[in-house]
């Protein structure tokens, strides 16, 4: 498989990986939510959370694009940002694995 | 005073009024949300606390309008809802109490 064309089993792997990922950032996006309410005391502290959550729904639906013609970009900035491990992603082609390596800049030349 | 005139010992217990009622009625939308981040367990769970205070918000920024000509129907919304208890406007003029119990419809006739 090419950088562009992607087998089943490549969509499978890619599929979970990108699910896991979004599912680990919720879980801390959560966290910080639980933590933020627990520690409010007065209605600012209340719309605070409101803005969290507001300006990290934009970001996730920004970032979180399952197109296949961007997937290498998101996956390298998944793992970047440390919501996914390349081990996650391991199986697919060695050329889509190279790109994200690069993209990560850490694909030496080429 | 009329029901148009604010006298300076009547603006202060509306406001000292109208915060307290905010102050309660926010920290039972963050009691909610402790609850709904207590319970979420995935991603789905996580936005519907976004949903709820969005809803919540824009709710509250209608309803609490401190602008003299409609405070009467403010406080006999917030009355209604709970938020209030009559004696927390105590001091304010007959005739603003006097509109207020018939926007509630406890005023007899008018």
């Amino acid at each position: 498989m090419t950088s562009t064309e992607w087998s089943k089993r490549e969509k499978e792997i890619a599929r979970n990986a990108y699910q896991a990922a979004y599912e680990r950032e919720c879980e801390a996006i959560l966290h910080k939510v639980r933590t933020m309410a627990g520690e409010a005391t007065d209605p600012e502290g209340l719309w605070r959370i409101h803005d969290y959550l507001t300006e990290k729904r934009k970001h996730t639906d920004e970032k979180y694009d399952y197109r296949y013609s961007v997937l290498v970009f998101v996956f390298a900035r998944l793992i970047r940002e440390g919501w996914m491990k390349e081990e996650d992603i391991a199986g697919l082609s060695e050329e889509k694995l190279h790109e994200v390596r690069q993209i990560l800049g850490i694909g030496g030349g080429g």
